[in-house]
């Protein structure tokens, strides 16, 4: 049997046996192999085999950065770093944040990490799919680019203060640079003199999915970090010599300034499956950014990484890998509508009809649902780069010029990233788009820094600006066309996992601003509402739940994040003693304290019992169903709460089910 | 009599007689002098009389970088630009934005702007202090630093898209260039040869109020942008020839680049009075940045910018000068408690006591109030430099060793251009300070770039961010103590403006989460709250107005701003039918949505009618009572809302006027 060769189907799932690298083999080849390099190269590619497991394994995860930087991290925790675990020894982390998995791999093999770990990458209780510094090891959390070098410099001059020194190496990204945070760091690091603090560039060219000089060419690197004041070195990140080397060189030539090291790479390097090199020419596309790999890729390249560590094994006379194996449950990919595609067609019809449409991207087409646009209006399309702020306001200069920009991004960057420029452009007054997708709680596996949960709050008293979340395919639709129409600025709030097929049913209607609409009447005096797939799924589901206990809710999709229409609320409260809204965001400063407020102003107010449900925490890394469940926002935590409204709270002395009529 | 001689004081004004240039003497010059240096030299004399004017009439605005940028304006508008005012011309905007006195002064001279308006600077329906697109020829909001460029980018590409060509002029400070947005612009402009555009860097070495080096030394600023793919070239700011032969020599060397031209200058350039280059030697403070001349000052200058433009007067054959004089009432600045300063010496206090204490600033040492810890604690003071984000990261990575960072900025820019920042920092748990000065409507002479009107809003919904807004200097203190002692993080908001008698006498008690204080009690069933100096001083004169009409409210000052403890409110609401929230912020996202929430989430809700009053647009420019009584904020308009709600919004089918008992 093969590693990776599916076993069985059962039902949704996929049984598929894998193979890792136990600590203890770690132990014994670290032991085994004498040569400082060669040593370095055999722990890079057990840890390479062990990141391709837990990925496989957990069904997604950034397999191209983390083995781009397998041989960097090698050198670093076996060679280079003084006490690196411990708390005053030197210290290591990734700003760019994705490639976790490979420096969990790296840690598990060092026995920093528990070996059980490896089974649990995005899974609660598990390892995070960014860093979190709950996780051993992780002094910071990253995961949201650029802000790496200023977190090391504080604790730099922390130290300073404190009279302690530690070195502090920081991994970034190359495309990661394109972020303006990273620019303002630098000169502060030159000025004091920062010798503690080295930057490895994890240079393998591909930002995302494409080629970094397609998406903002980084020009002359080591010319604009010797400009801010830089020492500059410049090595192949996968020659663990040659990286010894330069760190060696760091300290003698630049013994008084920051150094930043130009680790050349490979995305995806260390198995000819996965390296950037073995694009075909012309290819835009790289496939293992993020995702787990397919069956057949996973075969290869374990096979490959396989054959690299025994190469070395058998050099040193340690015998054949011991690898351990088990049958897993490998989860499938949902199906149904994924939004931002749904919404990316929509774009591009609106856009034939409309010319003054152009979109603005950062780097993230592929996830923003743009490809059809950048195909059928090349010249419309405009690719800024992972620099969010220099996006939002390129929009204003757009809008001036009478255009109507789009401007899309990840939901958790484009809320808070640019929230000062969005701002200064809903002062200007002109009609700018805002499309953030992978809003939500899930997909969880990639953790905090990218749940986005907190938009309404960010952005949702700014003038202007209107707030929605469309429920399912048709009701995308309805929204680019009140968006493209809208005299005001909008932000459209994707969610990015598949909808289910109960909200994918529900019909559309065109979009009235703070109007929602009943996609269940129910016969309790009870309405319950929310706006999204998630919410609405789950409302649905706890519906049922609460109908087998003879409550029978109003089910309303309210899509309007920050306005609600006041005679539509009269309307809705008619008869009404509860309400419940559920949302897929924090609680506070969301949907639910725009409802209230709502509520509160009435001109003729009706006693209602209002209650809002959202999280309460810090979102939490794990699969989605795990996430929802853990924050209560799954349909059994629902239906549990609401009934606990209803029968808990009474409204001006009377209960809602003594009339529930039910 | 001398022009700026005060003639008399009446009451808290003084009368002083002050001379501008009109608009017929710059037409006669501007057509009566033939040599093009000339020409510009007489043109940047005549307006820098005017900019002093307006600046000295109004009470305030940025002399020094109108000063420093006048000749630049001048050789743009006069020599270099083609037809600058047309719908398709050449633009020339300001990134920086506060030399925007300087600019408007440009304009009335050249009658593209009304003459009346030299009397209206930072008045209500005058002229903003700084840049907003509802004044003509003003393509873009700018005031917060660093966003000009990308602006422009956006500007021409759609230019480019809509087959027209304008050449694109931006003038930008040099310390505004520390700010990260600035550097993620470049690459794109050389990515495209962006040829319509080009830089005009200030380079008049002094940030708000101290010198660039000291700050955040710019380095090599060539070596910078060629680094980034721009063309460079460096001229003497304030020769008019030297000015026009840098730009021609832009076309001629980079034809097919966007080009950057460092314009030496001296901040207060053209006058001896306002020069930096008359600071005395190890001076470290300009003391013209914003705010008027001193009368002895205005003098002295207007009398060397009088001999100035005579010079070329009379070499051209032209005769007097001829100015025109009035009597005007100059605003004369208002005396209190200040709270920047109050904080600021409490927190000197505090970390007297707790050496994990560490202050963190970005550029704005005067007015943050960090001069005494800076002198007490130099080793633990760090200036970041306009870098707000590398600022705020940085305050993770002193967080991470222990320390406690407090960190500080104005409150429109903390709030809002590191956003993402505090967020990430809040999900790894640390106690970090944030503290955010010239909050709220007042002052309201620099316009809404710098009103800070939305923290709440675009923060409150951070798990562990605790925000507050302290009423008077006493309740600095407790502040700073709760903050130090917080194990979560905490947002300090601060009023600068003077805090009034009424509400300075009121007396403190130590802080608890969630709970406010009675400091007015009442006989009606209506309580009236708020947080902060302002809203409170015109909330007791309101209570007063209401007295007079037989309504006695209870005042509370509720200086929580996104949490509210039920306990507390459900003792507040005891026996009471209305509450009206009033608030120095935008009504929707602010504490009245959080009270509204409150409100409707209380265990045993007693029906109360509730009303949020705070701002509904976009913060107008103006004087401080201009602008409250615009946003119907101040007292009157206030106890008139408040009777609205007694009489006009029954609770449960009662009003409270039957009930008052008065």
């Amino acid at each position: 049997m093969c590693a990776g060769e599916p076993t069985d189907k059962v039902g949704e799932n996929v049984r598929s046996t894998l193979e890792w690298v136990p600590a203890a083999e770690f132990g014994r080849v670290l032991s085994g192999v004498g040569d400082r390099a060669a040593r370095c190269a055999a722990f890079a590619a057990l840890t390479r085999i062990n990141t391709l497991y837990m990925i496989k394994r957990a069904g997604s995860g950034h397999l191209g950065s983390s083995f781009s930087a397998a041989d960097v991290v090698a050198v670093l925790l076996l060679d280079e770093m003084t006490d690196p675990f411990a708390a005053e020894g030197d210290v290591y982390f990734s700003s760019k944040g994705h490639d976790a998995p490979g420096l969990y791999s790296a840690l598990i093999g060092l026995g920093m990490l528990p070996e059980h770990d490896l089974h649990r990458l995005r899974r609660l209780g598990g390892l995070p799919g960014h860093p979190d510094v709950r996780t051993p090891h992780m002094p910071f959390n990253t995961g949201s680019l650029g802000m790496g070098i200023s977190k090391a410099k504080g604790m730099i001059l922390a130290n300073r203060l404190r009279g302690t020194e530690q070195r502090v190496f920081v991994l970034t990204g190359d495309g990661e640079l394109q972020e303006g945070q990273n620019w303002e760091a630098l000169a502060g690091a030159a000025r004091t003199g920062m010798r503690e603090l080295t930057v490895v560039v994890d240079h393998n060219k591909i930002q995302s999915d494409t080629w970094v000089r397609d998406v903002s060419d980084l020009g002359d690197l080591t010319a604009k970090f010797e400009a801010f004041g830089w020492g500059v070195l410049r090595c192949d990140g996968h020659d663990h010599g040659g990286l010894a080397a330069a760190f060696h060189e760091r300290g003698r030539r630049y013994p008084n300034r920051p150094v930043v090291i130009i680790a050349d790479t490979v995305k995806g390097g260390g198995c000819p499956t996965f390296a950037a090199t073995s694009m075909p020419p012309g290819e835009w596309r790289y496939r293992f950014h993020s995702g787990a790999p397919a069956d057949e890729d996973y075969r290869s390249a374990h096979r490959e990484l396989v054959e690299s560590a025994q190469e070395v094994l058998t050099a040193s006379g340690l015998g054949d890998l011991r690898l351990e194996a088990a049958e897993v449950v490998l989860p499938v990919k949902a199906t149904g509508d994924r939004l931002p595609e749904v919404y990316g067609r929509a774009l591009a019809a609106r856009a034939a009809e409309d010319d003054r449409i152009v979109a603005l991207d950062a780097d993230l087409v592929l996830d923003t649902g743009l490809i059809p646009f950048s195909r059928e209006f090349p010249g419309r399309f405009f690719e800024c780069g992972i620099a969010e702020q220099d996006m939002v306001s390129m929009a204003a200069g757009f809008a001036a010029r009478g255009l109507r920009p789009f401007v899309h991004s990840f939901s958790c960057f484009l809320h808070s990233r640019p929230n000062e420029q969005i701002y200064t452009n809903a002062t200007e007054g002109r009609g700018i788009v805002y499309v953030g997708s992978l809003a939500g709680l899930a997909p969880a596996g990639p953790g905090h820094s990218h749940q986005s949960v907190r938009e309404i709050s960010a952005l949702g008293g700014i003038p202007g600006l209107t707030m929605l979340e469309p429920v399912n395919a048709a009701e995308v639709v309805e929204a680019v066309e009140f968006c493209a129409r809208s005299s005001g600025s909008s932000y459209l709030r994707l969610v990015s996992v598949p909808v289910a097929p109960e909200v994918a049913a529900l019909p559309a209607e065109p979009l009235v601003a703070g109007r929602g609409r009943v996609v269940r009447p129910g016969t309790a005096p009870l309405v319950v509402l929310g706006a999204g797939p998630v919410v609405l799924a789950e409302l649905l589901k706890a519906a049922d739940l609460l109908a087998a206990e003879g409550v029978a809710p109003t089910v309303v999709n309210l899509p309007w994040l920050n306005t609600i229409d006041e005679d539509w609320l009269a309307d809705l409260l008619t008869g009404v003693t509860h309400v419940v809204l559920v949302e897929n965001h924090y609680t506070r400063g969301g949907q639910a304290d725009v409802f209230a407020r709502a509520l509160a102003e009435r001109h003729e107010p009706a006693p209602v019992s209002f209650h809002g449900i959202g999280l309460t925490e810090v979102p939490r890394c794990g699969t989605d169903a795990e996430a929802l469940a853990a924050h209560r926002l799954d349909a059994p935590h629902l239906a549990e709460a609401i009934l606990r409204e209803l029968r808990g709270r009474p409204v001006a002395g009377r209960t809602a089910l003594a009339r529930s009529g039910s």
